[in-house]
């Protein structure tokens, strides 16, 4: 075994941010590497996930789940090397899926930990096999319940949950327009993963666009980012439009609200005379019930060649802020992973 | 056979309400009885029934159905006795259920007609027996699923829909908290419906009284009026709340968004934050998939005692605008008919 690791390198909250975080909002923190007590196990982390919702934990109010503390490291969700282990079920070499956060290393106790037995790419734990996959799974098929020749609406094409959603509205028989922040990654949604059409949000004419990519309407978004791509969509619902919610990227970084009308009476209208099912959803409720059936069926899908994912891999973590901050941005392409190690 | 009626009387849309309607709106015209081609029936109107969403129709533009045109009848569900009739299934003296609108007498295909059988009240197939507690049953059971101890919050409580809606959630074994517009409702719905408690929602603390008779937070918000209401009850809702939504009185007479900041992307946040169900629906969707199990539970309820409703009964046709314009207003209590005729 190799020498034993000293030095721990977190990224930690060192500030609250107030609209759009900075760097100045993150800090790089070196302390000892902790000893795992009683039913512990000492993780060195491989690979780090970034996902948009961290940065609703980055307020000081909490979100569905509690706030970073000032000082403490970002959190996250990890795919992680056992260094030490103090747990039965683990010994130094295992491969797991954590929540070790932003950090070379963790502790964590072992009933935490998902053993990842022979995968063949680690860093699929995080996205296409992982919290992202799942994401678009259980809320497209459970929510939005597209049937054979209806229109589905992804936002977010390219990105790690997105991307997933419209190639499995696909393999269900639906026509599928992609959103995205550019032609290159439109491209790569149209050819690379089998989209019907992809449009450039940011296009003067994105609203009318839209709307000739979708001459029989919308029947299900999938929205994970709000703001103006929900507006454009929103005049194209058919009655009996399904909306998963599961992310809302364009509205993490407001902090009051916008001094425009009010337009939540005339949505609540839009959504009564024409029959909508909206629901927000955080996957972390679904596991119990839904990871066995989106495992099996994603294994087959992805060995099938049916799904794909493009991975926008990050090398250090030092570089997690900076790809964060590109995250939020829409800088990035595909789901974005932090290589912290090197296996 | 009683001699033949010669004079029909309607109330049509004399005009378009810019806001609340007004007795302006409404004209009472007279006009022949007509007569029936091959496959139609006259029918007497001995029955109507008024309902929040009618403020719809009046718009020129249409909502989940077509407006009403300027100098045609409302329209409006009714008990009917058939006068005469060319269509086989029928015959001069049954009792129908129809949508022959604000008027004396109508012609209607027999193909639109349900025969009322051995109903005990003809007055029940417009309120408990008909759409207003169908909607109550479907919405209650099938988007709000209360479960045995949870929370159930009921606006508008002593109305057709609201008073049918919080005993159903008692018989599930939901603790129910209506909502009413003023003391004596609110005794009602408490001694008469059974309700665990119910709130004035004039009351200048109203929200604070909300949040005091809600301690474990809501888990189904059942909405038919939005405003002021709803406001009070979303710091509320618990997670995995469901919230069905079949009417939204309150802001039937907007004809512009609220100057005031826009509260959607907030409110989308919370939605999603929560996993909250928010779903639109008219029942106008469900009778084929549902209406049987509604008609038996429903007979069985009101046979055992298990659910009661008040109408609010208003004798004459001529008097249908100004009980509309009642309910509207909230000076109705219970579910509003208009008696057209004596049987």
């Amino acid at each position: 075994m190799s020498q034993s690791p000293t030095v721990n390198r977190r990224v930690v909250l060192h500030s609250r941010p107030l609209g759009a975080p900075t760097h100045e909002n993150f800090r790089l923190h070196e302390s000892a590497v902790p000893s795992p007590d009683d039913g512990e196990v000492l993780l060195r982390t491989l690979w780090l996930s970034l996902d948009p919702y961290m940065r609703t934990r980055m307020n000081h109010t909490a979100s569905y789940a509690p706030s970073v503390a000032l000082g403490e490291p970002m959190v996250g969700a990890t795919v992680s090397r056992v260094v030490d282990s103090k747990h039965a079920q683990f010994k130094a070499g295992d491969l797991v899926l954590a929540q070790a956060g932003w950090q070379d290393y963790a502790l964590a106790h072992g009933a935490s930990l998902t053993a990842l037995d022979g995968i063949a790419e680690p860093s699929h734990a995080l996205s296409v096999l992982g919290m992202t996959g799942f994401t678009a799974y259980w809320g497209l098929l459970e929510i939005g319940k597209p049937q054979p020749g209806e229109t589905v609406v992804v936002a977010s094409a390219s990105g790690a949950v997105g991307a997933v959603v419209g190639q499995i509205a696909r393999l269900k028989g639906a026509r599928v327009v992609g959103i995205a922040g550019d032609a290159d990654k439109c491209r790569y949604v149209t050819q690379a993963l089998g989209f019907d059409v992809c449009l450039d949000r940011r296009a003067p004419d994105f609203a009318a666009q839209l709307a000739q990519a979708c001459p029989a309407g919308i029947d299900v978004y999938f929205e994970n980012v709000g703001g103006a791509v929900f507006d454009a969509v929103q005049p194209l619902l058919n009655t009996g439009a399904r909306i998963p919610l599961c992310g809302l990227i364009s509205q993490y970084n407001a902090d009051s609200a916008p001094p425009t009308p009010d337009m939540l009476p005339g949505f609540l209208q839009m959504l009564l005379f024409k029959r909508i099912r909206l629901q927000g959803f955080i996957i972390g409720d679904h596991y119990a019930s839904g990871f066995d059936a989106f495992q099996r069926d994603m294994r087959n899908w992805i060995a099938g060649g049916k799904v794909k994912l493009q991975e926008d891999i990050v090398d250090g973590l030092e570089r997690a802020p900076e790809a964060f901050l590109g995250l939020l941005a829409g800088r990035n392409f595909g789901k974005v992973v932090v290589r912290v190690a090197h296996d």
